[in-house]
């Protein structure tokens, strides 16, 4: 009997052989529920919002690629609009990770600026970067969007079912002094055009949501806002106290593996310290999916989280019945539900 | 200007050297308010609670050692106790790390036994070992705990504080055809006796919750339990679904980057193929601390969390007021504050 964490039911054959337990009855795993997607199910994302990122050979001379997926209109466009800018002139060619802090972030930059130990010379930026303010952290834009015109499953938070008070009549109360709320402090998260997104208490914004992988443009002290020269992405626990404070512009969609098993900086923050130079991973280079050769572009999908399936598979992630569950949890949080994204063959054009 | 993502105010000396901004003024961080704790907020740790954990030396031959701090009763007594037999047995010497899954879990084990291409023969265990029941996974046992004798601050949900239906005139809304339940579905959070823990819907008992670093006991299908023979931790974002259905026994509280920046394998959940035997590392010994030679005994302390520092710590962490942050979160998920522990010197006995 082999003894492992969690058995996807797609998987048993090659998790269970010789003297393995067969899986008993089950429903289907949420892996499961989108391997049965239909193909109108999966949106392509255009090549134009998909970053190439070639990390230096590891060790042992392996390639090392990384594709990143910018966020689409109405979020974080000028930002993304930089990151655009900044590879077209190569800008991100030679700079490095200078920052692996555990359970946090991994951030890449200019290691004579984006150092808190950096003596050198910064790198010159490219013109026509754009300056942005704060309030583009969340966007208003939604807003105006008809909901009614969406496909009617929509994947969100529903006050009707949030927890009501109980009573616990055996576990009497104690007055707590300092009051905090704990899980449920987002007022109404929810999945719009394939991201991770909440719409905060009192605001009429959504701002998409620091999940694991997402990627954000690092900044100083208030009123800056960073540019894009300066990007990390979450290797960690969902930091959610990021949220509608610094700018999320996308997300790894491929070999994030690269990012999260580096070896972890000793500096303050996770910085690599100046004696800890030599870990200091190199980015050959950052690309625009849509420059490179049509031989040489990746093309990958994500499950529409307007669609039917996206809403079956959020549900079986928030009640898990399959096999080896016993008690399904009646709920998950928002960074519980990656949403979907597959690797295809390139269509032709 | 140096583009960060967080600065902590006690560390703004080594991250704003000479171009650096200066910091504006502040609420204190959630760390300065654990620099500040009184000696009598810190819970000495049993060496019996504590395992040490040594791994084979890096590639380039630094030593790596973990400590794992067990969870106390009434939590998981028996497979806590099976641990610490199969650590006195020497059993866990020799056995190596079959499974890392990104954004998921570490596992150790027998790699003969945990491990889905395993053909050789299972490591014999030792006598003694608990067979655990499913109902462990959580207790009924606080529920015996009067609350009243208790330090009166206690960091945990309040149902008061919970977001009200709120009307967003300029976004209709659209009848999700699947409800499912969003960051809110934990009924009520808390901490006990310095572990996360929950009290679901329905039940009254506690079960502790699988945040970053904690220690869980691997298992088959049920009725299997596990034995404590194969473990995990998870290094990922919290995965809340397995609360309830797997036994936590601890938490990593030294070391887990010697886990978490492990190279993935490439296998069915993780788990390192046939080909990738080599990446396996070695486990070379797990003990009790309170075996060891005094002098070789780790020590650790964490802060109450039944401390009114406790408390303050776990509000900043939920409403971020220090120089970096421009808009509070107005709450956290329970994962999102990790319970302040820190190494000191070993007191004389």
């Amino acid at each position: 009997m082999k003894n492992i964490v969690v058995k996807a039911a797609a998987l048993l054959t090659l998790t269970a052989p010789v003297a393995a337990q067969e899986a008993p009855e089950g429903a289907p795993s949420p892996n499961a529920i989108v391997d049965a997607a239909r193909p109108g199910d999966w949106v392509t994302i255009p090549a134009e919002d998909l970053l190439v990122m070639e990390l230096a050979p590891d060790a042992v001379g392996n390639p090392r690629t990384l594709v990143i997926q910018l966020m689409p209109a109405p979020f974080s466009q000028g930002w993304v609009e930089n990151i655009r800018t900044l590879a077209r002139a190569e800008w991100y060619d030679g700079i490095t990770i200078n920052r692996v802090q555990d359970n946090y972030v991994v951030q890449w930059g200019d290691p004579n600026h984006d150092n808190p130990e950096a003596t050198g010379e910064a790198k010159p930026l490219p013109k026509g970067l754009n300056v942005m303010g704060e309030h583009e952290y969340s966007t208003t834009k939604l807003a105006r969007i008809d909901w009614q015109s969406l496909p009617h499953v929509l994947v969100r938070a529903n006050e009707s079912l949030r927890p009501r008070k109980r009573s616990h009549p055996t576990i009497p109360d104690a007055p707590p002094r300092i009051d905090i709320r704990l899980d449920d402090y987002v007022s109404e998260p929810g999945f719009v055009f394939g991201w991770p997104t909440t719409r905060q208490s009192g605001l009429q914004g959504w701002a998409p949501v620091h999940c694991y992988g997402m990627v954000g443009v690092g900044r100083s002290y208030s009123p800056d806002t960073g540019s894009g020269t300066e990007l990390y992405t979450v290797i960690g626990h969902a930091p959610r106290h990021l949220d509608r404070n610094i700018a999320l512009v996308g997300r790894v969609i491929a070999g994030i593996e690269h990012m999260s098993s580096l070896p972890r900086g000793s500096g303050a923050l996770g910085f690599y310290t100046e004696e800890e130079a030599g870990k200091r991973t190199p980015i050959v280079s950052v690309r625009v999916a849509s420059d490179l050769a049509e031989d040489q572009q990746p093309s990958f999908q994500y499950l529409s989280t307007e669609s039917e399936t996206f809403a079956k598979y959020a549900e079986a992630r928030a009640n898990r019945r399959d096999p080896f569950f016993i008690v399904p949890a009646g709920g998950a949080d928002i960074c519980n539900i990656p949403v979907p994204v597959r690797r295809v063959a390139a269509t032709p054009k």
